[in-house]
This record gives C-alpha cells, structure tokens and sequence, in this order.
C-alpha cells in the first residue's frame, strides 16, 4: 500500500514538492491509468465510466459496496488528499478478494473524477455517478478558462455522454471512504481516527466587479474607476464578515483575476471567487444573502452561485459499525464535523454512506507540506477493511 | 490613410468593439505583413530586424529621418494607440516619394515591435534598435507567463542575434512620432495638435506577497496567513500613497496574480504589478524607496523592478520646427508633457526626437472606448508632413 502511495505521489510532482495532478490533465489521467493497472492486477473488472471515473469492481450478489475517493488535486496540493483513500480502499478490496471474505455483496473501488472542481465545481465526478450533473456543470468555467466539456473533450471524454456514468441506486449498498482530516483535532487529540457524523454544506460564487479601462499613465489616480482597487476593499469586507460570525460559517476568497491586468491599464474587471461553507443550511443562506447585499453597494458587479452543495449527515447504521469494529480492535476514535467537502457527501444523499479521517500534520492541507505518518494510515485502514469485510458477510 | 487605418483596426477586433494585438502574437503578425504591403506598394525597401521591428526605407544621401510608432496593443486595447502613428508616417513618406520631395535625406516608416511591454517590459523594439536591450529583457516575463525569448521564437525569431538589430547613430537624422494624447487635455482645451516637451520615466515593480497554503475548509479565518488579503492591504495602501503625492507622481497597480487560485485553498503567494510615472528621476526614486519600505512591513515579502524607463526630454531644435510648421499652415498646438511612455523616448536619448499629439475622446485610452475623430488627426499628420518635409530638404 504504501509503495503504491509513493508511486502515485510521484505523479505530478512540483519542484517545492507538492502535487499538481489538475482533473483531466494528462498527470491524472496516467493516475488513473496506473490505479486501474493495480485493480487488473488484484483481479478487478475495470472501467472507466463517461465521466472519467475510474471503478473496480469484485462480483457478488446482491447491491454493492463501494469504497472511492479520488486521484485529482490541486494546483500545488499534497499527495495524501484523494490518493491515500483510493490506495487505502484498493487494499481493502484486494484483501478481501485474496481472504476469500465478504464474498456475498459485490465490492468497488472507485477513482472519482474532478473531485476538487479544477474546472467547475467541485465532486463532479461523483455527482455524475449519482445522477446529480446537468447542462450547466458542462459548460462551466473557471474564470478566462476552458469550460469543462472541452475540458472532457481534451481527455478523450464526450461529454454529451455524461448521463450513461449514472448509476442504479438499488445496486448500491453502502459507500466508505477514508480521507486526510485536513485539520487540526485528531492530531491534538493525540487520536488516530476520526468517524465523521456530517459534512459541511458549500456555497461558491463568482464576484464580478467592473472598473473601467483608462491608459494609468494619463489619467488622475482620483479620477478613475479601478475594478481592482474595489475589488481589494470587498477581500477586506468579506474577510471582516467572516471573523465577526459565529463559529458556524467558513469562507475564502481564493482568487482574484483581473483584466486586462497590464502593467499600464487601469483596471476594468476584476472576478473574485468567493466561497462559504456551514453545517447549517440557514447560515449559508445568510452569507449569501450579505454578499449579494456588498455586491449592490458597487453599481454594475454582478454575483453568480457557481455551486450549491448541501451538507450530508453521515449514515448513522454505518457510523455505529465503524464504532463497533474501532472498539473491536482497541483503536480509538472521535466523531467529528468534516469542514472540507468530500464525494462522501454525494454519495450520502442517495446511498447509506460513511467517512473515516486520519490525522493531518499542522492541520495543513491543499499545500506541499501536507503530511500523514505512515504509522497514523494503519488504524483508519484496519477500521476500514474490518467494516467492509462485517458488512458484506452479514448482508 | 483612414481605409489603412480601418484594416488595422479588424485585426485583433475583440467582441467589444476593443482590439487586442499582444506584440509577437498572430494578430500583431498580421497587422505587421499588411503595413509590410503597403509599403512595398509605396515603393518602400521593406524588412523586419531582428527584433522584430518593421522598416520600411527611401533611400537617399546622409542620415535617415525616421518615422515610427508601433501596432501591438494592450489586451482589449483601442484602434488608435500606435498604429494611428503608423499609417500617419506611412502617408506621409509615401506622400514625399510620389511628390519627389525631400529627395536629400533617407526616409524611413518603422512600426516598432512590443512597444506595450506585453511579455516582459515596454518600448522593446525601440531600445533593441538604439543598443538597450540587455539578456535580462529576453529573460524577463509576465507573471505566470513564458519569457519574452520564448514568445520571439514562437514567432519566428532568433533571440541571441537581437545584436543585430541595433542601428548606427551616424545613420540617424531624427525621429518624428504622431500618436493620440491619451488624455484629457487637448480636447478640453479645443486645441487640434500637441507639442510634447518631455516624455516622463517609469519605474515599473513586481510585489510578491507570500502566505500559506491551507485547506479553506478547515482553517479558521483568523489562523490564516493569506496572501490575498495582505496583498489587498497593499493595493489599498499604494492607492493612498498615489493621492497623497504632489501632482509630479501617478501609479498604478495593473494586475495581481494569485496561486494557486482555487476556490478552497487560502492564497499562498500574490504577485502585484506596481508602477510609478513622473517627468522628475528624483519622485521616481522616492516612490520606490517607499514601495521597499512598504514591502519590508511584510516578513518574506520581496520587490523586483522589471523596468527603468528614463524620462526624456523632446529635441528642442525638432520641437521649433514643428512650432513653425503648424505656425505657417495657420493650426493652433499646445506644448505639453507626455504622461505615457512612448518609442519617441528611447530614439529621444539617441538621436534628436520630437513628438505631435492628435486629441483623444474624453482622455480614454487603453480600452475599446478609445477615440480620436478622424478631421483631429489631419491637422496632426499635415505638420508631420511639412515638418518632414521641410527638415529632409534643408540638410
């Protein structure tokens, strides 16, 4: 398990030794295709599906169990976010087919496509599975890039026939994952595995602020309309909202792009990405509310939601095995909120579903310094092997 | 002359009415083949430099009066910035040959390749004839761009024989440049032509705020060290700097830059674009003491000057002629400074060099809003004619 980390950690690497593994570019697809390589190898029937995932899966009778996470990153990101969940849970299976156990339900592992929205928004990979993708996750864009469906087309993929990724959910029996906690507690706690009881609901929006283009060298400082001088006090405002909030609410500014963006032009356009995250659907609301409020204060900036993802509790059958099995081996574990959306989230709103975390170093994630001792892996898998195995023999 | 000029104008044309023609782009290529054409058809000895300049030559005896301006825009530029300078030169050396006037001197039309500094830093064609283009400018790149060197290849040119492209002094007479004023003045005084006295020096500055990458789901607001908010501090504290600074200095911060720029990673490094303009060396050397100081405040933060671009004074000898030209033909002209940069400052520390101004609508440039009514650039273009004319008989 871990040379298989190591290998794919090797994909993608950057020079200050982080991970750029971008969704559809050619550094994921060769993870996808050394992962399907593996599931060849521990006797998986292997596809991908029109969405680009990657699935595995052992024959049985009855619904499946599906244990996914997924290969993409961010620009710059860890090796550990995404990749260790699909190592973790490929082991899994390949124990319980070599072990002969849990032979009664079909098993899969699944690589899932764009779950960090390199070009869109995010667990696109996921929401295709479970049938959530319309039109407009398609033809979506990062700001001044490529909409996802030539993204797609780029990769061999056609996007038109995004709805055959859809699966059955009467073949679905249960979906874990195992995940990097991407924060601080486990490790404060001194505990090596988390259970998660819910994940957040993400709200994302695109802020366009418009300014007008004037040469910088003729044209009075007093006397302009500077997009990116607007823009500058709105990374402030938005900033200062989010300190002044209850502990409830999360949120970011991520980038900002700014056109023409010449070293000689005032600036006419400046696009904000904002993003608000919350396990309460009001709070989310609320923050959605303000900022279309800061927008209206600027004439001619416009907002636009570029993703709505609800939060999802966690199956509570599934959360009480995890416990059971924890407790079985003496491994300790903390029920916790996940900050960080995740495809568990997806999966959880059709299909029973659980997520198991493993300590972050620092806390720090989406960042080259991203870490988990190797010795921190071992329980959360253990937990993970022994719960697939219990739920497809008592099913 | 206007039919020319609305040739250039459809190439590079952007959906909203702007033009955009990056220097060594395709578009920029093109506008270059077609003023290659017409110069030819002018009876013209046409050839690019190894810069990637075009000069189009009369020959003659003694040194060459040489007309010049360029035909790369900003991005989402105007119609008029340059290539108004270079239709106007084209007419009236074609003017000349056909009326066997100014037969004495060598006549030269040169449409001055990157004169906006898109890849690296401005009036690059310019310096490369005058002998200023050092390797540190072939190197040199726009943040998160490829370096200028790349760019030439890509367009066909040899970067490392760039020598070549640098031009005798003995050869050179003077340099006449027509150009639109890219600000309010002459229209709001209802004056057809300016005489500019000096062109002002640029200082132009990279800013690198460094921050942390994290997961912005999972870090609370006020533990972050993000690279966008402090660089948003900075955008709105040189704002400040600008108005409180006498008249002699303006600025701009053009762009910024941000990595890795996903919706759900706390900024770690922001790259602003920062310049300073002023006619005076001295308020150019206490901006950017104060932009060093500025950057000091944060820990890891560093400043780069990309550019030092000396002011100029207009040649006093040219400028008279011009006063005397406009005088006999009965048009009105303004004396006045150049806020913006222009190729007539590098030719200007060279060799004897005088620029007219043609008004510009409501001072707007550098946007498709850009515009110059066509009977206020003929008053322009007949003192550039006579001007000319009168300087290549004389000698």
């Amino acid at each position: 398990m871990r040379e298989r980390f190591q290998a794919l950690a090797a994909i993608g690497k950057t020079p200050g030794g982080g991970v750029t593994r971008l969704a559809f570019s050619p550094a994921a697809l060769q993870a996808h295709r050394l992962a399907a390589r593996w599931m060849e190898e521990a006797g998986l029937r292997v596809r991908d599906d029109a969405a680009g995932n990657l699935i595995g899966r052992r024959e049985g009778t009855g619904p499946a169990i599906v244990i996914g996470s997924h290969l993409d990153t961010v620009p710059d990101g860890g090796a550990f976010d995404g990749a260790l969940g699909v190592v973790a849970g490929l082991e899994v299976v390949q124990r319980l087919v070599e072990e002969k156990r849990g032979d009664a339900s079909p098993l899969e592992i699944v690589a899932h496509a764009d779950e960090e929205g390199s070009h869109h928004a995010g667990t696109f990979g996921s929401r295709a599975m479970l049938g959530e993708v319309g039109e407009e996750d398609l033809l979506g864009h990062q700001p001044g890039r490529e909409p996802l469906a030539a993204v797609m087309r780029g990769a061999g993929l056609e996007p038109t026939r995004i709805g055959q990724a859809r699966r059955e959910r009467t073949g679905l029996r249960a979906y874990f994952e195992l995940h990097i906690e991407q924060g601080p507690v486990l490790e404060s706690l001194g505990i090596p595995v988390g259970i998660v009881t819910s994940i957040v609901g993400i709200d994302q929006y695109l802020v366009r602020v418009p300014g007008q283009a004037r040469h910088a060298g003729t044209t009075p400082v007093a006397a302009r309309d500077d997009a990116l001088v607007k823009a500058a006090r709105a990374i402030q405002v938005i900033r200062e909202f989010l300190l002044m909030r209850p502990a409830d609410l999360i949120g970011n500014v991520g980038s900002v792009s700014v056109s023409p963006g010449a070293m000689n032009v005032v600036p006419a356009e400046a696009i904000l990405s904002v993003e608000f995250r919350s396990a309460r659907a009001s709070s989310l609301d609320e923050a959605g509310n303000w900022l279309v409020s800061l927008v209206a204060e600027h004439p001619g900036a416009t907002v636009r939601r570029t993703l709505r993802e609800h939060g999802c509790p966690m199956s509570a059958e599934l959360t009480a095995l995890l416990e059971s099995v924890a407790r079985s081996l003496g491994i300790a574990t903390h029920q916790m909120p996940s900050g960080a959306g995740h495809d568990a989230q997806v999966w959880g709103r059709h299909v029973p579903a659980a997520m198991l975390f493993v300590p972050s170093r620092g806390g720090i994630s989406h960042s080259p310094e991203e870490w988990t001792d190797w010795e921190d892996v071992i329980p959360g898998a253990d937990v993970l092997l022994n719960a697939v195995a219990a739920l497809a023999t008592a099913d």
